[in-house]
């Protein structure tokens, strides 16, 4: 049965996302993985049954349709460029080719269920953020349909779990420091990711701030959006059921995000809720998706499925 | 050496509130506590040493100077009614006689930083919320020097550890639920502290999305706040340290306030940030605070000392 | 496609152990849930796509070939009495027909790995507890063996997630309880699995206890486990892999199990351990489960898969 | 009233020991904290007000009279071989100088409850550690009052939060990585505390299994205490009260010790249960303390006290 299935690789396959992207990769009939690399963890077993992983030097690129590179930031870019004439196809799970990167004119930047064609036919993906994500997803086709006021800023509050931040021991990652804790971070509109929400909504006033959440895994993301007069959270809601659809990998409610609806999987949950009262009139668009799930690994499979020529979902968790 | 000390009582005093509060009044030279009840754990111990606790029917009101009433909401409006006419001074930490409740004529809305001689002067204090603490603290002074934009809302994101929703067992709040999990509340504008809030600042546009936190304690409020030209963050500080001067209760910080900095104390950290690049100026405002501590407890200390004539910070955690 | 399917139903399928019944059934291929009931939630989704819980008294039990129950404790002993002589073949994953209950006549006691074809046979299971579930597969091939030194005491130090003390909302499990806190209880050998493990293992002189874990799920188990002289961990293990097989749900390994290794899983994993320079020969056994898992929802679909002629790791997380 | 106090110094002052160690001091009236070293946040403030860390290089030694050592463990003991010619005497917060060490004749181990004046006269105390604390404090006194079965061994199962693992960042201390675990280490009787235990208790057959807690602090130990005929727990317990007294940083509980009861505390709390039915007689014995109080920095404290002087308990949070 392995015979007729597609051989893919993993660069960085001990890393949270890393890990993450084996787990679903084990569970999709469609492929196997044909290697997953580390360096510290060579010769150890991986996620996927009866593979071990291999130094980076010793990945068998030859022999694999389509790799995954889930490297530290900066090494994707190098290794690219090193085995950018290769056969294989290639999902970047990194910053290194995404808007405002200073690369991204090199590939193409992945939302499956914005621009699928163009995912379909990438010889280099640059997969979205996990923050982006969520932001992008929302915020997009509302500007696109002239939904938002930008004459006001876009307020975005975000939280993470910590996976999101790496895998690298650092002091302020340590269980002792993040237990009981809640903190901002990258105040003053500084964060990495804000390149890559600007780059996509260059008409945007956004602000960003993201906090550090005691928990392992899940982002919500929760946005006081200022919109044209008229405009309100049905209608908001209604514009995502049309461009999204109602099955698949976004799931628009009528009901508050909440993290531990999409921990472990490859779903983004979206609402809307109007604020009666307001002179200026916004509404709290609320996104929640798991950092690893669709802010990552789910959201690399649904890209590598269009570019394999799979359906879009297989193997997806939603 | 208990001789010089002022006799007071707690009402309500097995909740997480009351039992922060005792704890603080163990520590407190210049009080005696003379009883604190429950119905449920008449005859245990209280946190403080040698003291057990009574039934509510068997408090000895006549014996103190002051009350705390840590009742559930409702019951303490219902308590002052009944016992309006005595003659202990009563520091009340439930919503019952706070601003948008109705009863606000019958009360000194206090906060020790605001308005130090009402609450001295008072006989019964409402005693403010845990969200709007922060709210308020930071906001009053900035709208009243003219520094806030009042045609733009101003869009709080604010989370808060369990113990803000009390020690009645509900599904929603078991550990089995809450653990790892994020989730936005009250969505729509209509947490009950909003009253609150706006009655105290009503030219704001206020919109406020409370998230429940897996965390036992602690507050931290995120606001993207719309400012007038020129006012920048360096503005904002330079005014707080004017207001609230250098030492007590309130913290002014350049960093990025934490929850574990203020956790278990009853200081309130407030900072701020630019926003670079925004064609409509907004600085984001941090703020940080137990929300037991200076969201309950702790304030409700620093205004029974203003009210018994002891130094504003006697006995408290900052 | 669903034609094919066997019809099924769970009682109280909105606690825990019935949640995750259903996600299990959810992936099953073999059968299809006609219902599951919760009068509390009745008419809301379940986790089953496109089912509904309905109320306790609407289930439509003459339609399916097996149900689940998932009732509290009492409850499932008094549906058996009044639903006995129905059709429909049984699990009951309460204590009420389990060993010392009074009731284990009525009822075939079913470990997959132990009695496989007793289970097959069966018109009524009881599912074992989720302690007993790691202590009884660990220790009695062991004990049956002759290795175990039943003169001393087996000092059995278990630790569970809070979703082991169920979903009805109880004040010391709160959250705001269980935060940050571990604790022992059913000190003096009083816990209510005892009287199971004593059932299945009376010759061995059984110290029971047990702690509350502060993690939603799962559950470990160290072992101080007296032996006869000579015995020692390989052989233990060695008797475990010749006893369990290499594949399946029950996984023997080399290393410290750990309960992130098999939460969210349907495994459970055994490790043993020499103690050097003992003069009473004594074998650090440790198991580790998922309480939802293995040591409910799992096993009972195990059982199921005997009962209906499937594979019995069919549908099962390992 | 500063130039009253005693000046001390604190050698690595930035790991979680020495951080608590100086939160302690900064509430110790009869001492003032003269200087604590860290290289890497030289320069930054302390928890005690006014004090900043400074370089290990630049240390006032000779301005002290008694220096707390929380370094790495190695470095303490090559400290002492350098400075020990010095003036000023010294608590090691280290394993450097313990039973076991090699290099326990230099030092007094010092339990202030234990070994009281041998503390005063000391130049050197070796401060015990965390898990030897609980389990010496413990069994020392029954065992030497004969209670203590040896011919049986002796079981400890403890849990520790994950500070008492320091600081350094490590991978598997990482939050990612603890978050929802639970898992023993040290398996095989292992543990580094062993041989500390082993020197004290030399007669005794002890097993220990030491597990990681998903919490910040704390440390819950759970042992199966083998009994000589005719001793049961209210003989055990009674025992501790004639040895600790009523008062103090020991307390003698009826029920069960929890960890939520202990932290952020200096106390140890114990307690004794009986298992009736086993034919040979087994106490359950529980101790509970806070790995940074009564286990490290409030231990140290109280030695301090001893050394200087003080009241044992002054500073001491009990």
């Amino acid at each position: 049965m392995s015979a007729h299935r597609i051989s893919v690789g993993v660069f960085g396959g001990n890393g949270y996302t890393g890990l993450e992207l084996l787990r679903i990769l084990r569970g999709h009939d469609g492929v196997a993985v044909r290697f997953a690399t580390s360096d510290r963890e060579a010769g150890r077993p991986t996620p996927v049954p009866g593979l071990s992983f291999v130094p980076v030097a010793e990945a068998p690129v030859g022999d694999v349709e389509l790799v995954f590179l889930c490297l530290p930031h900066g090494e994707a870019a190098s290794w690219v460029e090193r085995h950018g004439g290769g056969e294989a196809r290639i999902v970047d799970l990194t910053a290194d080719h995404r808007p405002g990167s200073g690369r991204e004119a090199r590939a193409v930047y992945g939302f499956p269920e914005l621009n699928p064609q163009e995912v379909a036919g990438a010889r280099l993906i640059a997969n979205p953020g996990c923050y982006p994500t969520g932001v992008i997803l929302a915020l997009a086709p509302l500007d696109r349909a002239g939904m938002v006021d930008r004459e006001r800023p876009v307020a975005v509050s975000a939280a993470s779990g910590v996976t999101g931040a790496g895998r690298a021991p650092k002091r302020e990652l340590l269980f002792g420091e993040v237990f009981g804790d809640f903190r901002p971070y990258g105040l003053g509109n500084e964060h990495l990711h804000l390149k890559e929400m600007r780059a996509t909504l260059p008409e945007l006033q956004l602000i960003f701030v993201p906090h550090l959440l005691p928990v392992a895994r899940g982002i919500v993301e929760t946005i006081a959006l200022p919109v044209r007069p008229g405009v309100d959270a049905a209608q908001i809601k209604a514009l995502w059921r049309e461009t999204y659809g109602e099955c698949g990998a976004i799931r628009v409610s009528d009901l508050a995000p909440a993290l531990a609806d999409v921990a472990d999987t490859d779903l983004l949950e979206l609402s809307a809720f109007d604020n009666a009262g307001l002179r200026a009139p916004t509404v709290t668009v609320v996104a929640a998706l798991d950092n690893l799930g669709k802010g990552a690994a789910g959201q690399a499979v649904q890209n590598m499925n269009l570019m394999l020529g799979f359906d879009a979902l297989r193997g997806v968790r939603c």
